[in-house]
């Protein structure tokens, strides 16, 4: 039985922040949801979504006498919405987050929040290419990971409550530090988003190949890039940003194998090539069994009569 | 009312040869279906698969006789194939490929068939990451595209026919010169995997971050590398050594990119990440608006219980 919130407060109301909304009613988590986004036209949308119970465009409204408030905007603004809410805070509040990166976060938001406030950042790894409250649902979490990175001296309480309720979601909770976290997220997330837009961006202003050419032929392989390659230009941008040295460092990594491998097909090592690509299969099996991919060829895309 | 093929040999019966089989079978292609591996034991699969009328290890026996032959092999393997069959084809005989590199299959195949044969090579664009037999499947093709790369002089009715058997797979076809063929795959296809490989292989050897943890938050966007990545290693290993040219100009695009990017992270420059990221959205509405690409989200992956 989970610790159900009396009032929780939605901070920004996208993709993330809507799934989180629909989960929390479908699964019970709240007596009462407000919901706030600073546009007007996204309050509305979410109002005729019926996401929350009241709605508001002020953070600080939205957080008045909230037993846990959930900020989820783009990680460049935490600290505005931090230091917004702060003051309106009720002791004892529980304050979370969901954004990709962990130690900025931390350093722009804790400065405003309250000592009597508990501060348990959290990053549920999960999303689509789509944005905005109108793509989120309820199993967006579910059978996904969420990690959590308590800042030391984190109320234990809040933690658990925190945890409880992203594992009533249908995540399976993780404690990391923050800067592991970054860094670990940086390679499973933010250099694969950063190489996917690169790719159909060089693709974008090719001469020699048409666009129409891409489109035709995306099935050979590119189009598997652009699903990541659509998604929120805002959040990504305030994710590079935000976690530079951590994305830096692993796309080292990253542009250090490819030059070797580069230099293996301008020598015509096949050996070199055979035994890399026999290696990177037995990772996709690895997430499989995770759980946290689908065994279906090609992702489970339709195929024949019904992709027309 | 597609031309019928009176005896259809199909040299190689992985996934796109055993999905041309079933194809042809479904749609009534050919009167009588040879398969051919060399492995017995791949043999054995398509015969309990019933994949043809009659089964052999021997390229040459395939070929002897048949009026349609496609060569369904690594590219690498097409020349041999080739010197095989060619002494046993018989006058009239059309053969074709399904190769992902045109320009080098040309160059290995050609000197060694007859002046009596004609020559139409071909590319599907279409595949899963599984490989063999027991993979295929008859719509693998069904709303993708096939490009054709006729040699100069070619047969205008061996083209034709060639071209109506894959419009009755339910391909699109184009027809294209093999070297503007395999500059645009080397950037729509050869690059990616390329990258995909790469990133993946990175991932492997890691020391700051567990194969466990990748495993867990692969959905954050590394999963999706992961499916070409699994690929059949001796296709890519031969498609790379194949299009070495094309491949290595289009990497050099992707990594002076890639380098601006890095350039653009290491010095905050928010609006030129911004820039980008919103541009290469729409590239992805033009791959799905052309019908080769799902607009669910997330692939159309299961979410939630389903997923388990």
């Amino acid at each position: 039985m989970p610790h159900r919130v009396r009032r929780l407060a939605l901070v920004g109301i996208g993709l993330i922040g809507s799934s989180i909304a629909r989960g929390a009613r479908a699964w019970g988590l709240a007596d009462e949801i407000v919901v706030q986004s600073r546009r007007a036209e996204t309050v509305a949308t979410a109002e005729r979504l019926k996401l929350g119970d009241r709605y508001t465009t002020s953070a600080a409204e939205a957080a008045a006498d909230a037993d846990l408030v959930i900020v989820s905007v783009p990680v460049g603004a935490c600290g505005a919405i931090a230091r917004e809410i702060g003051p309106a805070l009720k002791p004892g509040a529980t304050v979370s987050d969901v954004g990709s990166v962990k130690l900025s976060v931390i350093r722009q938001m804790q400065p405003h929040l309250p000592e009597s406030a508990h501060f348990v950042p959290a990053h549920p790894v999960a999303g689509t290419e789509y944005s905005g409250p109108e793509a989120g649902f309820a199993e967006l979490f579910a059978g996904r990971y969420c990690i959590l990175t308590p800042p030391e001296g984190a109320n234990a309480e809040a933690v658990e409550r925190v945890k409880a309720f992203w594992e009533t979601l249908g995540s399976n909770v993780e404690i990391m530090a923050p800067d592991h976290h970054d860094l670990v997220l940086a390679i499973t997330s933010h250099v694969p988003h950063l190489i996917a837009y690169n790719i159909v961006g060089t693709v974008a202003h090719l001469e020699e190949v048409t666009q129409s050419e891409v489109m035709k032929f995306a099935a050979g392989g590119f189009r598997d890039f652009t699903r990541i390659a659509a998604s929120d230009p805002t959040m990504w941008r305030d994710v590079f940003l935000n976690n530079r040295e951590a994305v830096l460092e692993m796309l080292g990594r990253f542009t250090e194998d490819l030059t070797a491998l580069q230099r293996a097909i301008r020598f015509g090592d096949g050996d070199a090539l055979f035994e890399l690509f026999t290696r990177t299969r037995a990772i996709r099996r690895g997430i499989i069994e995770a759980g946290q991919e689908t065994a279906a060829p090609d992702f489970g895309r339709p195929h024949g009569s019904e992709s027309a």
